[in-house]
């Protein structure tokens, strides 16, 4: 049986960055799995069933919060997206780690169920660089960024519920700190009692 | 105030190889500082005071003990071997990472006072070859090492109690695998709340 994969939650404040870092991990690291995300909102230009999301109808998504085969689901103007369970499983299952970039809220959710996974916050250097990005992407009004950006109740106080918080100053350095993460966490004791055990199991007389 | 120094503590069974371990360790990261033990016993040939023990007189280890100098110490055949608290408290303030090369019982009491460090527990690739390595010291008895190897009752059992389990395959490779604990273990979200903090206080408005 190979050891059990590592679920890598992968969250930040948006503008972060933690859609560019995750690619950039999944693409230096073919044998990560990527757990894509169930939703009902209509493909954008160039985005793939199966690649992208699974894009699915209403219908078919509430029969899956029905039949608990979701990790957790979100409606986000009047859209649903969701993380289905069983993919996530059986790659974890099989051996093989699997990156989820989801947002705070689902990662809280999912931490509920699988606390062995390895939660990730992904942080600016400064809130002016989060400002700045986020302007540029053009798709969020100053007062969204503005309530983004509310250190008070806003999404930030979020990182105390991470393992671990990476600052992303540079991709290429950030995606090098989550890799160090993955492989110090296949160290862990918790993760390898089978070690102690087939060593005196084979060895012992 | 820099972020506080990590403490490293690296046990493992004897003849496992976490002296060589370590030296190398101390040797590719000049910047890590080494704990050195006091010990009542004499020096042997090649062995210099302040660097690989302090050498002290009994009446001055009791002392040690009385004013709860010690992070820890034990007896051993006779002599007596402990931790000096203040230079390792002094280090981890200072914001420099501490090596720590101890015992099993040792360890355990370290963690009971300093949980926060990182406790690393070294195996043998294999049983034979640890016996094999023993046997080649040539300083045990045939009897001391099947003590030692008993794994129901021996010290393999102790792994449970440490963070993370490294397999001593080759030395080379084992030390970067707990530089890449160390790396890791800088970016846990509990040893960076200050991180969200300076963030908030520097440029929420």
């Amino acid at each position: 049986m190979p050891q059990q994969g590592l679920l890598i939650v992968v969250s930040g404040p948006s503008g972060t960055g933690k859609g560019t870092i995750c690619r950039e991990l999944l693409r230096s690291n073919p044998q990560l799995k990527y757990s894509i995300s169930a939703t009902t909102r209509q493909p954008r230009v160039g985005e793939v069933d199966g690649v992208n999301y699974l894009f699915v109808a209403k219908d078919k998504f509430q029969t899956m919060i029905h039949n608990d085969d979701l990790l957790e689901w979100a409606e986000v103007y009047g859209n649903f997206y969701g993380t289905p369970r069983q993919y996530v499983l059986e790659q974890l299952n099989n051996g093989y780690d699997v990156v989820l970039e989801i947002d705070t809220q689902g990662a809280l959710k999912v931490k509920d169920k699988i606390p062995e996974g390895v939660y990730i916050y992904i942080i600016p250097p400064s809130l002016d660089e989060l400002a700045d990005r986020i302007h540029k992407r053009g798709t969020d009004s100053l007062e969204t960024i503005k309530k983004r950006l509310n250190c008070a109740g806003g999404e930030l106080t979020q990182a105390q519920n991470y393992h671990y918080i990476v600052v992303n100053d540079q991709v290429e350095t950030a995606v090098q700190k989550i890799e160090t993460i993955i492989t110090a966490e296949k160290h862990r004791a918790d993760r390898n009692s089978d070690l102690i055990s087939r060593l005196c199991q084979t060895n012992c007389t």
